[in-house]
C-alpha cells in the first residue's frame, strides 16, 4: 500500500518534468491545429545530436569499463528483443481483423528501440540523479537488431508458407547490415567509436553535452506532435493496435525490468541499467525502423505499425513507462 | 535641448550595438548580391526558439506576479491595436491609388505583433539594464488578436457593402482561433504554458537563455536580407504605403508610450514596460499576421502589406523605434 | 633523421584529434552505406557559423592590429593564389587525356581556400596552444580572389584562342565581385566587418565561440560522407586528377610555408601565421569556389574538378597538411 502511494507521488512529480511537458505540450498543439512546426531538418539533427551525445559518452565510459559485466545485461537484451516479437507473433497477430504479416511487423516495431525515449530516459535518471553503467545506452543494437530480424525472418516463413512456394530463402545477413545502416544506429555506433578511438572531451564537454537536455525538450515537442498527428492513422486500423500500443510497452518493460533484475543480483547490475533496460524494452523504434520494415515486409501496411508506435506506443513509454520504471526502482532497489 | 542632445547620443551608441549591426549587415549584403542565405529551416527554427525562451521566462515569472498589475497595460494593449487600425483605416486606406481593402489589411499587419522585433528590444533592454514586469512580452497576443480580427472583419464589412450584399457576416471566432493558431503566437503561449506548469528551469537555463542572443543576431541578419527584397515589391505598389511603413511605426509606438505613461503614472507600470508597449505597437506582423491576413482579405494583394511592413516597417522599428522609445524612457523617467 | 621521428610522433597524436576522428568516421560511414544524414540546411548553417566566428574575431581584433604588419604575407597570399593557378596550367592542363580548360579549372578551385579547413587547422592549432596573428584568417580573400581570377581568364584566354575569335576580351571585374558574394567569403567579410564597426564581445563569447568546435566536429563529418561520395566521379575522370588531388595539397602548402619563412625571418610573421598560410595554401575550395568556376567556365565539367578536390584535396589538407604543417612549425621554428 505504501509501496503504490509511494510510487504515485512520485508519479506526479515527474509529470512536472519539462521532458513529458513538451511531449504534451506537443500534442496539445497538434490537437488544437496550431501551425507551428518544427523543420524536418532541424528534427532529423536533434536525433544526431542526441544519439552522438549518448555514444561519444558511452564510448568515452567503455575504455574504462570491465566489458565482462556487460555480457549477461547485452544476453537479456537479445533475450527480450526476441520474447517481444514472439508475444507479438503470438498474440497481436492472432487477434480478430489483423493481417498476420502487419501483426509481425508491428510487434517487431515495438521489439526495436526508440533513441529518443532512450535519451529521455537518461535526462529523467540524471536529473533524480540515478546512476547507471556507462555501458548501459550501448545494449540499444543488441536488442533492436535481433527483433528487426526475427520479425521480418518470421513474417517472410509466414508469407512463403501461405503462397506455397517452399524453395525461398528468407536472408538475414541484409536485414542484420540494413539495421545497422539506420541513420539512428549509425549515429549511436560512430559516437561509441569516436568515444573510443579518439579524444573528444572537449568536444563534447563544449557541444554535444551542454545541449543535450535542451535539444532534447524540442524533440518531445516533435514527437508530442507526431503522436497527434498519427492518432488518425491509427483510427483507420483494428481497433486491437490501440490496445497493443498502450498495453505493450508497460509489459515489454515489466519482463525487462525481471530480467534486469535478476542481472542485478547475480552479477550486480545497476538500479539504473536495469530501468535503462526496461525503457529500451518499452520504447519501439520511432525513426530507423519502420523503413527497415518497410523494406523488409512490404506487403504490410505501415499505417497499421506507425500508428500503434507513434501515436501510441512512445507516449506510453516516456509518460508512463519512464517514471514507472524510476519509481519501480526507487522503490525495489531502496527496500532491497 | 538638451533632451534631444542626450537622446541623440544615446542613439549613436545603438548603431554599434550588435543587434542593429546585423540587420544593416544584412541589408547591405543583400544588396552587394550576396548569395548567402540562411536557410529557411533555420530562420523558423530560431523563430521557434526565441519565441519559446520569452513564454518559458514569461511563465516561470507570471507565477510569482500579481496578475493585478497586468490588467490595465493589457487593456492599453488592446487598445492600442485597435487605435492603430482604426488609424490607419481612415487615413492610409483613404489616400489616393491605394486600394481601401489593402489599406486596411496593412493597418492590420502593423497592428498586430513582431516576436523577432520584441526579442531584439529584450535584448538591447537586458544590455543597457532597462528592467521590466516579467509578464510584459505576454501583452503579445492583447494587442496582436484585437488588431487583426478588426481589420479582417472591417475589410469584409468594406467588401460586403460595396458588393450590395447583406445578408453575409463575418465570423469573429474563426479569425481568434486562426490567430492562434499561427506559429508564432503558438510557440510564445506553448512557453507561457509551460513555463507555468512544468518546472524548465534547468533547460531554460543550460538552452534557451544562453543561446538567445547568438540565435537573435542570426535572425536579424536574416530581417535585413528580407528588408532589402522586398524594397522591390514596395516601389511596384502606391509610394503612400512606403511613407506609411516609415512613419506609422514611430507614430504607433508613440500612442504607446503615452498610455503606457498614464499606466506607469495610476498603476506603477515600470519604464521598460513601457518601453516594450511601444515596441510592441510599432513592430508590424512578419510571421504569424501576412497569413492570417492573406486567408481573411483574400482579394488584398500581399505586395502591398508585406512590402510596407517588411521593407520598411521593421527595419524601421527595430533601428530607429528601439532606441528611440529607450532613449525617450530614460530621458523621461529619469526626470520624473 | 630526430626530425622525422619527432615529427611521426606528433603526427600519430593529431590521428586521435576528434577532429580528424569525425572526418575519418564521415567517410567509414558513407563507404559501409550508412543512412545517416546531415539535412543540406545544418551543413549550410554550420559554414555561416564557423565563417562568421573566425570573421567576427578577426575584425575584432584587426582593431588593435598594427596592419602593416599584414602587408608582406597579404602579398604572398596573393603571390601563392597566382602560383598555384600556373603551376595548375602548366603541369596538370597538359597531361594526356585532360583538356586544358578543366585543369585550368581544377588549378583555379586548388588555388581557391577553403573555409571548412581553416576552421579545422585553427581548432587544432588552438588545441596545440600554436597562436597566430588575429588577421591571419583575413588573409584568405587575398589568396581567394586572385586564384579564381586568374583560372578564369586562363581558361577563356585558351577557349578564345582555340575558337579563333580575336575579339572577345575577358572582364576581370565580374568575376572578382561574384567571387566576393559567394556565401562563404561573404559571411568572412560581413563578421570581419561587424567585429571591426560594432561590440560584438556578448554574442561572440556567448553563441559563436563556444559553439565553435561542436559545429566543426559535425562538419567534419559531412566532409567526410562528401569525400566518399565524390569517389566514384574522380573515377571516372583521368587518373591524373587523383594524382594531382593527392599532392597538390601538400606541394602548394610547402611552397607557402616557404615564402611564410621569409615574412617570418623579415616581419616576424609568427610561426602560427606561417602555419596557417600553408593551410590556405593546401585547402582547395569547397563552397564559394565551384559555382564561380562554373559559371566563368560553363564549358569545364565539374566532375572533374569537384571530384579532384572534394575526394582528395580537401582530406589530405585536413589529415595530412594540418597536422605536417604544425609539426614542421614546431621543428622549424624550435631550432631556430
Amino acid at each position: 500500500m505504501e509501496f503504490i502511494l509511494d510510487f504515485l507521488t512520485r508519479f506526479a512529480t515527474q509529470l512536472q518534468s519539462p521532458t513529458l511537458g513538451f511531449l504534451i505540450g506537443g500534442a496539445v498543439l497538434a490537437a488544437l491545429g496550431s501551425r507551428l512546426e518544427v523543420p524536418d531538418a532541424i528534427y532529423k539533427f536533434i536525433v544526431f545530436m542526441l544519439l552522438m551525445k549518448i555514444g561519444l559518452k558511452g564510448g568515452m565510459k567503455i575504455r574504462e569499463a570491465d566489458l565482462g559485466d556487460m555480457l549477461l545485461p547485452a544476453l537479456f537484451a537479445v533475450l527480450i528483443g526476441v520474447i517481444i516479437v514472439l508475444l507479438g507473433r503470438y498474440t497481436l497477430a492472432i487477434l480478430p481483423k489483423i493481417r498476420t504479416e502487419e501483426g509481425i511487423a508491428t510487434a517487431g516495431l515495438f521489439g526495436a528501440v526508440s533513441g529518443s525515449t532512450l535519451a529521455a530516459a537518461m535526462a529523467v535518471m540524471d536529473a533524480e540523479g540515478l546512476t547507471y553503467e556507462a555501458w548501459a545506452p550501448a545494449l540499444y543494437p543488441f536488442m533492436d537488431i535481433p527483433a528487426l530480424v526475427l520479425a521480418i525472418v518470421m513474417a517472410n516463413v509466414y508469407l512463403t508458407k501461405r503462397k506455397g512456394d517452399a524453395g525461398t530463402r528468407v536472408k538475414i545477413w541484409p536485414i542484420v547490415t540494413d539495421s545497422l545502416r539506420g541513420s539512428a544506429l549509425s549515429a549511436l555506433l560512430l559516437g561509441i567509436a569516436l568515444g573510443l578511438l579518439t579524444r573528444p572531451d572537449f568536444v563534447y564537454d563544449s557541444f554535444y553535452e551542454p545541449l543535450f537536455r535542451g535539444l532534447l525538450s524540442v524533440l518531445m515537442l516533435v514527437m508530442g506532435m507526431e503522436a497527434y498527428a498519427r492518432v488518425n492513422e491509427l483510427r483507420k486500423v483494428a481497433h486491437w493496435y490501440a490496445v497493443y500500443g498502450a498495453v505493450a510497452p508497460l509489459v515489454h518493460g515489466l519482463i525487462a525490468f525481471g530480467l534486469g533484475y535478476i542481472a542485478h543480483v547475480t552479477t550486480g547490475f545497476s538500479p539504473g541499467g536495469v530501468v535503462l533496460l526496461s525503457v529500451l524494452a518499452a520504447s519501439s523504434s520511432d525513426i530507423s525502423g519502420p523503413p527497415t520494415l518497410r523494406a523488409g515486409i512490404p506487403s504490410a501496411n505501415p499505417s497499421a505499425y506507425i500508428g500503434a508506435s507513434t501515436a501510441l506506443g512512445t507516449p506510453v513509454a516516456i509518460a508512463i513507462g519512464i517514471p514507472l520504471f524510476i519509481g519501480l526502482a526507487q522503490v525495489v532497489f531502496a527496500s532491497a
